[in-house]
């Protein structure tokens, strides 16, 4: 593969360019991995950044009905949309995928729109560089918007929070009980909460939800990051498309003020250094992941859970081992 | 260090030898750690069990004076009792120290009793790692029972569980809106639930706070470990000595259950595994750890935050850089 000619392609926008670039970056082979970070070091230069978007909702909170109609009113703008997703559980639940173009049938037509779903790995750490990644590539083929779609469950929101510029909560209407079921340290990620379905029969309970949400948003303590009034709650419809201008209109606000107050950067630049921490984190424990290791662990965790041996001598035993492989040079990654 | 010397002396019970040997695995150095997994080794066909206790509860709910009035009773029944502590912000905050003896005065001068302040180290890794080998210490010296505190914030709960037979949360008399404040994560660890200071003013907010709690714990998903009953939640007044000696029982019920089913050396042999890998995961990543390791972190990801270079790229350098040391033969240990 011409490394050079890849990143030309995805400079000038060319779809199927980008396509091949994140199926790169998604290979686990080592070979493929070294070819990635070239192509990614050729595209930093780019000086592109998007509008980097994550969101997050429970299954049936009306996701893909709220990307496609908030997509298709930004490339209706003449922006152009990237929609990535962040799902380490895709391979095993067999449900519904994240980012599955059948989804979002009308904005995966849109040629000012790219969708990819989730890379289908259960490793959250794997799935988070494939996509940091991913959304770095969609930024140096020039779209002005990535919206990173998780699902509220477990740890991927605090990857999809990393890898953003702002992180959205899309709810559904629910009886005041059920506001706590939305977790402390999700709502202190969120930077605006959309509550979803304020149409037809829902409506005045989306109203009150938002106000409940607007009202535990105002507990929290205030962040550096946040001008006055945010964390926002808002009502959509996105069925209805009701109240998306409005919400775009308030995530320009909201970018415009951090942009000015040196919160964007900031923030772009502490993610970078996280990111990279992880990545040098990963390798080292990736030497755990090879066939030959992961038996050697087995084995060795069976002595110690017997009592056989104590898990320091064990651990001591397996470092050896690894650094007698790395001597040997037959290195592997991940 | 003679450590055949000192393992004998640990064996007959020598409490200068266990505060040695405890001193040995808190340390560092890697000679030391050497010493020490050489010491755990010949110490892990002792064959010897303490009922491994863990203790949690927030500042002010009466840990020390509950460790107290408990270990007093259990001395007082011929018990021997050691007491240790996992505290990774003892370091910085300044404030009580857990395992403090001062806050122990009877139980410190008992014979039949060993107290021990947690490890200076603001690193959870690494004192999760000396207290799991001071525990193995400790049931070396024939100890009946090992009390393993920690302070109920962040994650050593869950650092605590992973080394304990017996998980207990000790908590305040409450309203009935601050029962939200336990977190679920908590409440489903704990095998016991104990309302201290069930005295004085306080007694039946405690009886009505304990009943709030026996609620919620019926609420759990029934766990395989547990027998009819348990989780259970109790009233106690560690200040008068009240309840002490019927949660005791409850515990040796709940441990008689689990060995006789199976589920008391299932879950040690789990727990043994997974400090294992844990310990193999934290040898891996302390290569990151040395003065060079972390100033050219520092410097690539200043280079990375500014945009100069992908992450990518500079974990690959990184990684490089610490194998071309490791082949230089300057390994280094935390």
């Amino acid at each position: 593969m011409d490394i050079t000619e890849l990143g030309t392609g995805i400079l000038k926008g060319d779809r199927r360019a980008l396509a091949r670039a994140i199926t790169l970056v998604e290979s686990r082979r080592a070979d493929h991995r070294a070819q990635a970070a070239e192509l990614l070091e050729q595209l930093a230069s780019s000086g592109r950044q998007a509008m980097r978007i994550g969101l997050s909702g429970t299954p049936g909170v009306g996701k893909s009905t709220f990307i496609e109609a908030f997509g298709m009113m930004l490339t209706g703008q003449g922006l152009r949309v990237a929609v990535l997703a962040v799902d380490p559980s895709s391979a095993r639940s067999g449900g519904s995928i994240l980012g599955d173009k059948t989804r979002m049938e009308r904005l995966s037509r849109d040629p000012n729109a790219f969708i990819r779903p989730s890379p289908s790995q259960t490793h959250l750490g794997g799935v988070a560089r494939r996509s940091r990644e991913a959304v770095a590539l969609c930024e140096a083929a020039g779209f002005d918007v990535v919206l990173i779609e998780t699902v509220g469950v477990g740890q991927s929101e605090t990857v999809v929070a990393e890898m953003s510029d702002l992180f959205l909560l899309l709810l559904a209407p629910a009886g005041g009980d059920e506001l706590q079921g939305v977790k402390r340290g999700i709502m202190e990620m969120a930077d605006m909460i959309l509550v979803n379905k304020a149409d037809g029969e829902l409506k005045s309970t989306a109203t009150r939800t938002c106000a409940d949400y607007a009202g535990a948003l105002r507990l929290l303590r205030k962040r550096p990051q946040d001008p006055a009034g945010f964390p926002k709650a808002m009502t959509v419809s996105a069925m209805q498309e009701n109240g998306l201008a409005e919400a775009w209109s308030e995530m320009q606000a909201l970018a415009d003020w951090r942009r000015e107050e040196g919160h964007w950067s900031g923030r772009r630049a502490q993610q970078a250094r996280y990111w990279f921490e992880q990545e040098v984190q990963q390798a080292l424990l990736a030497q755990l992941a090879t066939p030959e290791a992961r038996q050697l662990m087995q084995d060795l965790g069976d002595r110690v859970a017997h009592g056989d041996t104590a898990p320091a001598s064990a651990a001591a035993e397996m470092l050896a081992r690894l650094e007698g492989r790395q001597a040997g040079g037959t290195g592997s990654s991940d």
